[in-house]
C-alpha cells in the first residue's frame, strides 16, 4: 500500500511539473501570437488605408479627364470601371475590416465605453446582421401584439379608460426595445453596414418619446376617455407599424438575398425602413408606408391640438406631438429620397443598356 | 498639348492598373491573415482549455492526497504551490484571452446581440478598465451635484415643493447612468474582471427603480410637501452616495495600484462597492458605507410606511420602498462578506508567517 501511495504521489508530482511547463509554453505561444497578429494587423491597416487614398486621388483625376473633350469617353468609362472594381475589392472583401471605421459612434461610447465592437471576420459580421434581422422579426410580432391586447382590453374590460400600469409597462418595453435597436444599429454601422443615418436618429427620437411618455399622466382628471384619446391613437399607430414592419422585414430580407446573389450588395447592408425594391411588392409596401407616415403626423398633430385647445396641458403632450410630426416628416423625406435614388439608378441602367444595344 | 494629355492619360491608365493589382494583393493578404489567425486562435483556445482541465483534475487529486496521513504535508503544499503558479500563468497572462469566457452575459445579449466584446490584448482590456474607473469618477461628481442642486432649489426657490420636470430629468439621467454602468460592468466581466455579481444585480435594481420612479407622480394632491418627503429623502441619500462613491473610487484605485504593484491582483479586478482594504482608510470608509446602507433601508421603510398609512397609495411607492430595502440588505450582506473574506485571508497569512518563522 505504501508503495502505491508513493507511486501515485510521484506521478502527481510529475504531472504537476508537466502542467507548469505546459502553462509556460502556452503563455509564450499566446504572447507571440498576440504580438505577431497585432503587428500584421497594423501593417494591413496601413496598406488598406494607403490604397484607399490612392483610389480617391485617382477618382478625382479621372473626373477631371472627363472634362477634356480630346479624350475618348469610352476610355474614361473603362478607367472608371476598373477603379470601381478596385474599390469594390477593397471595400467589400476581407480587406475592408482593416480600413478605419467610417463612423465613431458616440452613442456606443456613452453606453459601452471604448470597447471595440468591430468584427474582423465576415462570418461573425454576418451572424450579427442575421441576428439583428431575426430580432426585428420577433419585435415586429410583439409590436403588433402588445398594443392590440391593450386596445382589446380597453374595449372589453376597461370601459374606454385604461389603467396606467399596463400602458406604462408597454412604454417601458418600447424604451428598452428602441435602446436595443439603436445600440445594435450603431454596432452594425461600425461593422460597415450602409444603414441610413436617419433610421438610427429615428430610433433615438423614439427612445426619447418612450422616456417622455413614461412621465405622462395617463389617467385624466376631467374626462378619462378624452385624455386617453392620444394614447389610443398612438396604440393604433403602433399596431399599423407592426404590420408594416412585418411586411418590410420580409420584403427586405428577400431583396437582400436577391442582391447578395446578384453580387450587388455588401452583405452588411441593412435596410431597415422605407427603402425601395422590386416592383411587385413595392406597390404594396409604398402606400402602406405613406399611410403610416401620414397617420403618424396625424397623431402628432392631434396631440398638439389637444394641448393647445387646453384639454391636457402637460408639456409631455406637446413634446410627443412635436416629435411624432418630426419623425413623420423625416420618414417621408427619407422614403422619397430612397425612391428617387432608386429610380435614377434604374434610369441610368436603362440608358446604359440602350446604349449598349445601339453600339 | 495633345502629347501632354496623352501622357497624363497613359500615366493614369497605368496607375489604375496598379491600383487594381494592389487591391487584389491586399485582399489576398487580408484573407490569408484572417484565416490563419482564426486557425491559430482556435488552436490556442484548445490548448488553453485542455490545460485548464488538467489543472482542475490535478487539484482534486492533490486535495485527496492531503487526507492521506502518510504523505508529508510539506510536499503537498509544494505541489499546491506549483499548481497555483501554473494556474496564475494561465489565468492572468496572455493565454487567458483564449480561455472560454466564464460568463455568458444575457444582459449584453439582450441589448447588443451576439457581438463579441472580449478584447484579446491586455492593453485594450486595461484601457476599458481605466475608462470605467474614470467614468465612475465623473459620475460620482454628478451624483453629488444633481441632488444638491435640486435640494437647494427646493429650499430657496420652490418653497418645499419641487416641480416634476427637473426631478424627472434627474431620474432619466439615473436610468441612463445605471444602464451604462450595468453594460460596462458586464463587458468587464466578460473580459475577465472579478467584479462581484451582486454589484451588477444592484445596478439592475437601480435601473428598475429609476424606471419606476419616472412613472411616479411627483406633485401631490393633498399636500405636496408630505408627498415629496420620500423624494427629498431619496435625494439626500443620493448625495451621501455621491460622497461615498468618491471616497470608494479613490480608495479602490489606490488599493488596486498597490495590489498590481505587489502582483496580487489581476489588473482586471474591479472593486466597485464595498470591498475592504488597507487599515487607514478602511476605518473611514466602512462606517460611511454602513451608515449609507442604514439610511437606504430607512428611506425604503419610510416609503413603505407612507404607502401603508395611506398618504400616498401608488404602487410605485411600495415598489421603490421594497427595492430600496432589498438593495440595502444586499449591500450590507456583501460588505460583511467581503470583510470576512478579507479577515480570514489575513489570519491565514499570519498563520503562514508565524509557521515560517517557527520553521
Amino acid at each position: 500500500m505504501g508503495d502505491q501511495t508513493k507511486q501515485s504521489e510521484l506521478s502527481i508530482e510529475e504531472e504537476v511539473g508537466g502542467v507548469v511547463e505546459k502553462a509556460k509554453e502556452v503563455q509564450e505561444v499566446a504572447a507571440s501570437f498576440i504580438s505577431k497578429s497585432t503587428r500584421e494587423e497594423k501593417e494591413l491597416q496601413q496598406r488598406a488605408r494607403s490604397l484607399d487614398e490612392s483610389i480617391r486621388k485617382l477618382r478625382s483625376s479621372i473626373s477631371s479627364l472627363t472634362f477634356d473633350s480630346r479624350i475618348d469617353p469610352r476610355k474614361v468609362e473603362k478607367l472608371e470601371y476598373d477603379l470601381n472594381r478596385a474599390n469594390c475589392i477593397l471595400a467589400d472583401g476581407d480587406a475592408s475590416s482593416f480600413l478605419p471605421g467610417k463612423i465613431e459612434s458616440q452613442f456606443l461610447k456613452r453606453f459601452l465605453g471604448p470597447i471595440n465592437v468591430r468584427a474582423i471576420r465576415k462570418d461573425v459580421q454576418l451572424k450579427v446582421k442575421e441576428e439583428y434581422n431575426s430580432y426585428k422579426d420577433r419585435t415586429a410580432y410583439l409590436f403588433l401584439l402588445f398594443p392590440s391586447i391593450l386596445l382589446i382590453l380597453r374595449y372589453w374590460m376597461w370601459d374606454g379608460c385604461m389603467p396606467s400600469f399596463p400602458v406604462q409597462l408597454y412604454q417601458a418595453w418600447l424604451l428598452f426595445l428602441y435602446t436595443g435597436l439603436a445600440l445594435r444599429e450603431n454596432i452594425l454601422r461600425v461593422n460597415g453596414s450602409d444603414i441610413r443615418p436617419w433610421w438610427i436618429y429615428h430610433h433615438y427620437c423614439a427612445m426619447v418619446m418612450a422616456l417622455v411618455s413614461l412621465t405622462w399622466e395617463i389617467k385624466g382628471q376631467p374626462d378619462c376617455a378624452q385624455k386617453q384619446r392620444g394614447v389610443k391613437l398612438f396604440l393604433q399607430w403602433a399596431m399599423m407599424q407592426g404590420v408594416a414592419m412585418l411586411l418590410q422585414n420580409r420584403y427586405q430580407r428577400q431583396r437582400l438575398y436577391t442582391r447578395i446573389a446578384l453580387g450587388k450588395a455588401k452583405r452588411m447592408d441593412v435596410v431597415w425602413g422605407e427603402t425601395a425594391g422590386e416592383r411587385g411588392q413595392l406597390w404594396l409596401l409604398c402606400p402602406i408606408l405613406f399611410i403610416l407616415q401620414g397617420f403618424e403626423a396625424y397623431v402628432g398633430l392631434l396631440l398638439l391640438q389637444t394641448a393647445f385647445v387646453g384639454v391636457v396641458s402637460e408639456w409631455q403632450v406637446v413634446f410627443c406631438g412635436f416629435l411624432l410630426v418630426l419623425m413623420a416628416i423625416g420618414n417621408f423625406a427619407n422614403t422619397v429620397q430612397t425612391l428617387l435614388v432608386k429610380s435614377r439608378f434604374k434610369a441610368k441602367m436603362k440608358r446604359t443598356k440602350s446604349k449598349q444595344q445601339l453600339d
